[in-house]
């Protein structure tokens, strides 16, 4: 794939949508382009992480496990991102991520995450925007769970 | 308080500590003091939110509405920032926040919340590092509460 395609690829993922193509260039030269077969594992909870994820195509199942074994929690498809908390706040895993596909990724690392959004504010602001959205899930879960068990 | 005054103020919390002292000028120029005598709310849940607030001096306490009635479901304290989900997400607040003594808070409106995030990458990462940390916090105890429930 030329540069400029992969820039074009990337301008199509919403998180980068914002970003002018130029700098793009920087992000289309230092991620890297990682495959996963059906079954392969993008990370397993506990691991330590050093690389976050955005899914360029393929879908894959976020597991975690409970002392009654692992359960799925969500579906991830193209242009999600995943990877970013242990990124964030240097903990492990959080959860297993498994290709249900063939997957294509791009994989970003810890140095160039926040490269990107201390140079990119608003790739920031759509990550912010992200975890906002998620912990609002969860907190909504996490009430249910709590009415149904009192 | 003078300017300068006020700019050390803000340089003690650690959400500005990264910013130059400089360019604090522009949040102590354009964000607003409120303060809370106790038992004011700084924010009722199902409200439409269009400011963040970072708690200068006191306590408050964060409750959310169940089936059971409103309980509590953290503490705030110096330093802490509250009220930024609305904020990010376009949603109602998503609990209340009631001041228990006397409160002195810095409050930020939307617009100036997305301009400081974008002109000072370095908060945004902060902000997002405190939301992943909420969110770990909170599926933690998601997990807990689904395994007692099973």
């Amino acid at each position: 794939m030329s540069l400029n395609e992969e820039v074009d690829l990337l301008k199509k993922i919403p998180l980068f949508a914002k970003i002018e193509a130029s700098k793009l260039k920087l992000l289309a030269f230092t991620s890297e382009r990682l495959n996963f077969a059906p079954g392969d594992l993008l990370c397993r909870q506990g691991d330590p992480g050093d690389s976050a994820y955005i899914i360029l195509e393929g879908e894959a199942d976020v597991l975690i496990n409970t002392p009654q074994g692992e359960i799925s929690v969500a579906k991830l498809g193209k242009n999600d991102l995943v990877g970013e908390m242990a990124i964030l706040i240097d903990i492990p895993r959080t959860a297993t991520v498994k290709a249900l596909g063939n997957v294509a990724t791009l994989a970003i690392s810890k140095d160039l995450f926040f490269r990107m959004v201390t140079e990119f504010p608003q790739m920031g602001v759509e990550i912010m925007r992200e975890l906002a959205h998620r912990l609002e899930n969860t907190t909504a879960q996490l009430r249910e769970a709590r009415s149904r068990a009192s």
